[in-house]
């Protein structure tokens, strides 16, 4: 591991926080008398679900283009993304006046494509995998001059991510954990930073698809291993942990948990039925991994992101 | 029309509130930009998809059950109901720790029985017609010497579900226009009362399927018209319109619109689409209502209930 990686600190996360205000949604949190009952516990939903373009990645894009120079606006941005990044640097760039250029596998959902066109993103299409997306990503950069904002292993990303948990925090509860899926490492790395900055003790715990448990293999081995072969129900978690995002993750995060998809399934029909809230599947990793460690989680109070909810509404798996 | 019926009072509106507002949400407002954006208009959307029993129903029942006598009380309540409003009497009954008796049509939806049975109501189950409902329930009554709360047709059912309204209201905001969802009445009545008691420019508007337009031909032919064989997917708008509800609507409800079952799903979808929440076929009849009517509505305060959220998943019309 690189020690001398500097992380962003709790002072830039609150700057950020300031600088994207104007262009997202402070996200309710909400809570399911059923869904405690059921879990033993108090959960605290925060629901970004309900943020701009449909998930927390709005909060990472607006701070990436936000801290562009005048000079790299000209050129817009470009990116590689199964879908919410893809979205949300597409909208965070229209609305700073700026161009997009969107790398997305030929097999991303077709809702997450026409969000991108609806915000002003230009698509170009690729095969589904990491090596065909970086080529053709590279190339998309080398013919505009775009800057290259990346959906998870970048610090302004990150940082922006972490406004989540900081919204989390100022609204004064004590949380004795707090949980979120891993896909790329945005969302748990920002979410590690605020809470161990704000609170030390409570528990920071990536949860994670057994079909694409690189993170947790990762964590448990030390090393980075990249994911091949993901399959899960689960999306928006089929990306490899990015390097930056590993090295905030195991110095903390506390713990990594997996579950199966039926549990994912299982967990996401809860929310649906008794919180009347629509959710994409990597959503409802968190609560199946709570669901499937009550004892662990006992009488404790615990936030969980609900990191966004758009979904192939044709193809619910129930 | 019977000249004499006394309807609740605004007074006897708000006390109601203060009388359940232990037993139930106050739900809150949401508004949806890409939604005004394609309506034309601004809408404020009140969601009693997330009230109790996931329906404004819980009001009614709530309301009705806290007026019985101590006497009353000790043989419980009985209703007939397709669904919201036996899940909301067997709560609020239980909560007030008396028996209830549901009387339920046998195709009624599986999740509304679960439902039913989770809050401890006991389920008689009929043929699903009205005859059938009404003989099983004189039944359930003779035996039992419960109360029965009818589903709508009930100044006191009314009075509660007239309080969804009044928090509306609360909010400070000048609806130029409150539209609800019609069946049989109970939520457009109360909803006509308590704003023309309080701002009786506001217009009021009903809105119902085309395949159960009982209200809307009754309305505009001035007499009381029960629907027979009615077909459409807002499976909460079976009914016909009750007696005092009627009245009420003639006097204080100023249009009635009715849309097809394909403008009821393409509203649903946007709704699930846009706002990411749940909500059933019922809700989705006003917003298709205005997207019908666009420019009756043009940059106006809308306000639409969400009247809500209990749908089969598995059965999603999309």
């Amino acid at each position: 591991m690189n020690e001398d990686m500097k992380f962003t600190s709790l002072e830039e996360i609150k700057a950020a926080h300031k600088r994207i205000q104007p262009f997202i949604h402070r996200t309710p949190i909400m809570k399911s008398e059923a869904i405690n009952q059921i879990a033993g516990c108090e959960i605290f939903f925060k629901c970004e679900n309900f943020q701009k373009v449909g998930a927390f990645k709005a909060r990472g894009a607006a701070n990436a283009v936000a801290k562009l120079t005048e000079e790299q606006k000209k050129n817009g941005v470009a990116t590689h993304s199964s879908g919410n990044h893809a979205a949300a640097l597409a909208r965070a760039a229209t609305v700073a006046g700026i161009k997009s250029y969107i790398v997305m596998p030929s097999n991303a959902p077709e809702i997450k494509k026409k969000a991108v066109k609806g915000y002003g993103g230009e698509i170009i299409e690729c095969e589904p995998n990491l090596i065909a997306r970086e080529t053709t990503l590279q190339e998309v950069v080398s013919r505009t001059g775009a800057t290259f904002i990346p959906p998870y292993d970048y610090m302004d990303v990150i940082e922006g991510q972490a406004t989540c948990a900081l919204e989390m925090w100022e609204e004064g509860i004590e949380f004795d954990a707090i949980m979120a899926p891993v896909g790329g490492g945005g969302l748990l790395g920002g979410t590690a930073l605020t809470t161990k900055y704000i609170s030390p003790k409570t528990k920071v715990i990536g949860c994670e698809p057994a079909g694409a448990d690189d993170a947790f293999r990762s964590f448990y081995s030390r090393k980075l291993i990249p994911m091949e072969g993901p399959k899960t129900i689960a999306d928006g978690l089929l990306t490899s942990l990015g390097k930056t995002n590993f090295q905030i993750i195991m110095q903390y995060v506390d713990d990594i948990l997996t579950v199966s998809d039926e549990e994912i399934i299982e967990a996401m029909r809860l929310i649906y039925e008794r919180m009347k809230i629509v959710i994409e599947p990597s959503c409802s990793v968190p609560l199946a991994a709570l669901l499937k460690h009550k004892k662990r989680f006992k009488a404790q109070k615990v936030g969980i992101i609900l990191s966004g909810g758009n979904v192939d509404l044709g193809k619910l798996p129930f």
